[in-house]
């Protein structure tokens, strides 16, 4: 059934029942009156971000399912929250999608939102439909919620150690694979890189670890790319950065991927986008202890890739041969040049 | 400039400046973290509420320019507020639009909505910018707080009265005179109707005090036109109501319009919508007094059109010879009927 059958009121019943029986504690009132009413932890700040997402910029219904751009429109604001180090409560969706579209890709985008959001105790509470003449425009906002002090973009300190979670450049690895590479890999390679791009997990808790960890100053989530995004701590602090290529975190499965694709492993990790990683800089002091604590409450890596450094604003990469390697800066939209990741770069 | 040769990041920079500038109190964190960091008044309730705004589904930019259609954006969510009798504080923007677009039109959007925003001291805190191959696409989010409990849609009880404030079917009649009656009318009408279309005003004073008032039960804002929404009240209190035609309150302009025009204006009034006022059920003992105070507090008209009934979830609608009259409920997105409020019917 098409939507223009169903109707708005239709697809709100469907869309209300669903959130109804998912809502967590604090949702005083969800979806159905002219605002969600809402509590928050006594004391705590509250934190809110919104990324939009649009049809053929942000992700294509030929290789991402309903499903899976569901589950990314949730995880994707979620990062922003775990990069401030702040416990995701509550989303509202903005969804503006043709008549034409089939009720059942509706209630499969909702399914996709609906399991990101039980991962990490997110309720969906509020929302918007439209009608639109053209393609798909998703808007989820994320409120949540923090009890102590926010860790922000600007907290670097010339001399910190710049460190990444995790692994990077699998997103991008995983886009090449769903984009006509899958036959060139193993089959299980595809299957870790392509979920890494379609169904991306926050670092809620290492961001909640890290938040409160000593020695760490400023802490954000790799929604564009390092390149991207470490510049942007580099401006909102006043600082320099030097990186080093060869010390990138990067997964066998990304390398054999790039072998095989004849990609480039390296460049998908420094701008590749969309890893939802979180960046912190960190007195250098602390970094053995904060890779330690951090496996051992998460069971997640923290590398070391650089430093940050008095002068000018500019992230300086260091290449494997020791030389410099210049990055053109992941995405920026309106320009059209490189991939966009999903994250905002206005919160 | 287009924002193709602006960019992302020009832009940004652009729509920062002026944010920032206007931040109230309680935003500990604007635009450019991963997340805005805000503050509320100890023990309130959180209230969020988002809206789209679709090009040529909510707005026409031959009839709207950019000021007019952020203004809309902004009020149309702090009419959610109002109608919870809340207070509105915060303002998250989701903007996608083509590269195309001139840097102007999106400063002009934002001076529009800044505007706005400064009627009812909401901050401008966060958002995200996206290309778009499209249309403009906008999305609104609206968090507010409210130190009491807030009037909900639900709370409409057989025998309550069923009244309005201000005035119904002017934004319909400013419609009309934009697309083409201008000529037709007095310039006074027709200035005062565009307004009334481009640049409403929500109804924030009226809701807090019509939300602290002894006898008022439900509440929501006027977005769909009465029609719609009383039954969206109807549907979520599980009662009935009656409303006679002839007492629903017409601005003199909007006959004027009417009877220039060829438009019918009971039917604007009932059924036109963007209106933005609010619309409360309350005790019948208790309506005069309710009149008395609220033009007391605010100068605004309450007006008693209706009352609540026991028995089926329906509208009965009396036309002015005492018959029956049917309207076809207001605008439901995907069926492609009516014209659409920009208010959410899922909160």
């Amino acid at each position: 059934m098409t939507l223009q059958r169903l109707g708005e009121l239709g697809l709100i019943r469907r869309i209300r029942a669903r959130a109804q029986r998912d809502a967590g504690a604090g949702v005083l009132k969800g979806i159905g009156d002219d605002t969600a009413v809402l509590a928050l932890s006594p004391g705590a700040s509250l934190l809110a971000t919104t990324d939009l997402l649009v049809e053929d910029v942000h992700f294509r219904r030929a290789t991402a399912a309903p499903a899976d751009i569901g589950w990314k429109a949730i995880m994707v604001n979620v990062s922003d929250i775990a990069a401030m180090g702040g416990e995701p409560r509550y989303a509202l969706i903005g969804l503006a999608v043709p008549g034409s579209t089939p009720a059942e890709d509706i209630e499969a985008f909702y399914d996709g939102m609906h399991a990101a959001a039980s991962v990490h105790g997110v309720s969906i509470v509020g929302g918007d439909t439209s009608s639109t003449p053209h393609g798909w425009c998703i808007d989820v906002t994320l409120l949540g919620e923090h009890a102590g002090v926010p860790r922000l973009r600007s907290a670097a300190r010339p001399g910190d150690t710049v460190a990444v979670t995790g692994s990077l450049g699998r997103s991008a690895a995983g886009l090449a694979v769903l984009e006509g590479g899958a036959a060139a890999v193993p089959a299980e390679v595809a299957r870790e890189l392509a979920q890494a791009h379609l169904r991306p997990c926050a670092r809620v808790a290492e961001g909640r670890w890290l938040g409160r960890a000593p020695g760490v100053h400023a802490m954000m989530d790799v929604s564009d790319g390092v390149a991207t995004d470490l510049a942007h701590i580099c401006r909102e602090s006043s600082v320099g950065a030097r990186v080093r290529l060869a010390d990138l975190p990067v997964a066998a499965a990304t390398r054999a991927a790039a072998d095989a694709l004849g990609g480039d492993a390296d460049r998908w990790a420094a701008a590749g986008g969309e890893d939802y990683e979180l960046l912190v800089t960190c007195a250098p002091g602390e970094v053995a202890a904060l890779v330690r604590g951090l496996r051992d409450a998460t069971g997640t890596a923290l590398t070391a890739i650089g430093e940050i450094e008095a002068g000018p604003v500019d992230v300086r990469w260091i290449g494997r041969d020791g030389g410099p390697v210049a990055f053109h800066a992941g995405y920026e939209h309106f320009h059209g040049t490189g991939r966009p990741g999903a994250g905002g770069t206005a919160a």
